[in-house]
Order: structure tokens, then C-alpha cells, then sequence
């Protein structure tokens, strides 16, 4: 049986109910660890499910901040720094993950407090995930406040990657299911994941097909 | 192994490889089909993979738009029109939901071309996907012009919403997962899901444990 909820249903919701059924609704999450640092050298960590492609040429990554919430440090320390990490949140870390979204002082370290290794590399000002396996080092390049709701859209450009050299497919395509990565669902649900098809790049009249594109090794 | 790209070397990408890679990169995405209509009354469709939470109060849901691609109709019929639906991608409609990405001459429906159902009801304006489990009724709210690539984020509120209703917890949790919704990778990969976990609200200095909250039918 299908339920109906109007914008008024909605708004009558208890605030929990009503925050975790909306951000149930926009689909499938991506999990990222966001790695900063601040001048004072305290690195700190935290969990984002809003972290969206924006282009490839040049290739810009966003994600939406919510800049009065514990997620503050992390945007502070990005508009300061101008430099940090985005790093899957995979099947042997999702705990960690997690934790990361307490609410610790000012001073104490996620990495620390979660279970986490930072992990300081070619000469990036900002730490990596060393648990995760895909990794990017990101330069700060815009951030876009949306007045709507007090929310902002930050963007970088990635200028480091890394992954795990056997999940690269010769077209491009990088296989993060086999790579470990999770889903999200909702506030708090981690999902793995099971590849159902890749599909061919569709035209008017033309069957799709099944891609199937070899590891580069 | 780990493979290590630098921002010279994803420059120097063959040009669709790297549109795959970079794409793989942030993760797995939403997929969702934004159908809207035009003052001709001809409807369009569309899929999306960057349909991105904004906010519960007021809910507020974004997607980018690429205003100069296949997605132009998209968004000229939101400008105008002021409403559109968002329809979760499944298992059962996957291969259609890819197919309406194909380029077709204006005037055709992708509704009809990819095999899809429009269904109106409700007395709202854009067509919904009949076979979608998860539907939105959105009422446009505001563009953000995005001007390092040229995108757009489009925002709008939720003002109708329609689920299968044995997929509510009783803590508000939409179970997409068993709504049949599926996960995407890059731009053509379908991943079902099997979810692992719903983690407790995280506190310094206190165990995570495991959510079971009872489905409300």
C-alpha cells in the first residue's frame, strides 16, 4: 500500500521523525571522511553523506556544510588552510566513521578520539584516512552560501588521488564496490553494495548493453 | 597496491577516462528521475545522479544541473513551471530509467520512448514515474548558478511525498532498501544494496550500538 504525506503532514512530523524521514528520501548516500587542519597543527575529522560530483573538466567535488553544527571546524580550517582530504568510508571503518560525529572539544582530535590514523603524505598540508582506500587531496576553491536555509556549498578541485591499483578498469571506471566503499542511507544506515550492470551510453533507438571493461591489472 | 594520481596526471587523462574516473571518485550516488512538463503539456525525463539533501526544516532537496547538456530540458521546464517530481531509481526500472539519459528530439516524451509511465495525481502539474516506489512532489525554490564550471544547484522544497507505507520505521527511517531503491556509481553503474547497520547517535566517550526500530505496519 503506498502512504501519502502532504507538505502540511510533513511539517506536523515530530522534529526527530520528520529529519530522519527527509533525509531518507533523496536516495543513496556517499560517505566521506573530511580531514582538516588547523593553524595550530589539531587535525580534526568528520563524517559528510553530501558529497557530490560536480564536473570533471577541471574536477570539482562539492559538499554542503552546515556551518552553526559540529561540522563547523571542518569549514573553518578549509577556509583558513585551503587545503583537505575526502576519504570513502568503507566496510572496516563505517564504526569509526561514525564516531567521528560526536561532538568533541575544541583541542581534541577525531582521529584520536574515533580510532583513526592520520596519515600525512607527499608533502599534503592535510591529513588522510590511512583505513581509507580511496583517498583525495582537495584545494578550497568557492564556497556558495544558500540563503535558503543557511546551509553552504563548498567546492575543491582534486589535486592528489588515491586507490587501490587493482580496482581501476581500463575505460575509466573505478570499481569502489570492490574497493570496500559503503552507502548511506538516511542519518545512520551504512549499506554495502552489490553491482547489478554497468550500462552503455544510451541513444534513441539502440538497445543498452552490459559493460564489461577488464582491471588495468 | 596503491596507485597515486596527481592533478597533472588526471589532466593528461584521455578525455572520457577521465570523465569515468572522476566521476567514480566521490563515491556512490543517488539516482533518482526528475520528470517535468512543458507549457505544450509535453512531459520529460530525465535521470539524476547528484541529488543531494539540503535541509528537513523546511525539506529542501538540490540536484546540479549541467544547463548546456541533455539535462537543458530539465531545467527550462523547472524555470517555467515551477514544479517537478523526483522518482527513486529500482531494480524493476533501471535499464529504463539509463535509457531516458539518451538524447531525443523535442517533443518526444522520454516517458514513452524509455517505456515509463507517467502518472498524474493529486492535482500536481508534473508527471510522477507510475513504477517508482519512492516519489517527490517539488516546488522550485532557487537556482544557484554555479560559476567555476558552469553548473547549477537546483533547489526545492518537498511538498508532496508518496512511499510504500511498509517501509516506515517508527523513528521516522524511510527502509529504501527494501523499497527497492538502488545505488550509482560513476555514470553507468546500478549497485542493489544490503544495509550493515543503523548506528546510534554518537557521544564522546560512548559506545556506538545498533538501531532495530519496528516498521509502523
Amino acid at each position: 500500500m503506498q502512504s501519502y504525506l502532504s507538505k502540511t503532514h510533513l511539517e506536523q512530523l515530530e522534529k526527530r521523525q520528520r529529519t530522519k524521514l527527509i533525509n531518507s528520501i533523496s536516495g543513496f548516500k556517499s560517505l566521506n571522511l573530511i580531514g582538516t587542519i588547523n593553524e595550530a597543527c589539531v587535525s580534526n575529522l568528520a563524517i559528510f553523506n553530501s558529497v557530490v560530483h560536480l564536473g570533471a573538466h577541471p574536477a570539482l567535488i562539492g559538499f554542503i556544510a552546515r556551518p552553526d553544527s559540529v561540522e563547523r571546524h571542518t569549514l573553518e580550517n578549509i577556509e583558513k588552510m585551503k587545503y583537505y582530504t575526502i576519504n570513502h568510508v568503507s566496510q572496516t571503518i563505517y564504526r569509526q566513521a561514525h564516531q567521528t560525529s560526536a561532538r568533541y572539544p575544541a583541542g581534541q582530535s577525531e582521529f584520536e578520539e574515533a580510532g583513526l590514523t592520520a596519515d600525512y603524505k607527499n608533502s599534503f598540508i592535510a591529513p588522510y584516512v590511512k583505513e581509507s582506500a580511496i583517498q583525495m587531496g582537495m584545494e578550497f576553491k568557492q564556497r556558495v552560501d544558500i540563503d535558503l536555509n543557511g546551509t553552504s556549498l563548498i567546492i575543491g578541485e582534486v589535486v592528489q588521488l588515491y586507490f587501490p591499483a587493482n580496482c581501476l578498469c581500463q575505460d575509466g571506471y573505478l570499481d569502489i564496490e570492490k574497493g570496500g566503499t559503503l552507502a548511506g542511507s538516511s542519518l545512520d544506515g551504512y549499506h554495502e553494495t552489490r553491482r547489478v550492470a554497468r550500462l552503455s551510453y544510451a541513444k534513441p533507438d539502440l538497445n543498452l548493453s552490459n559493460i564489461i571493461s577488464p582491471y588495468t591489472e
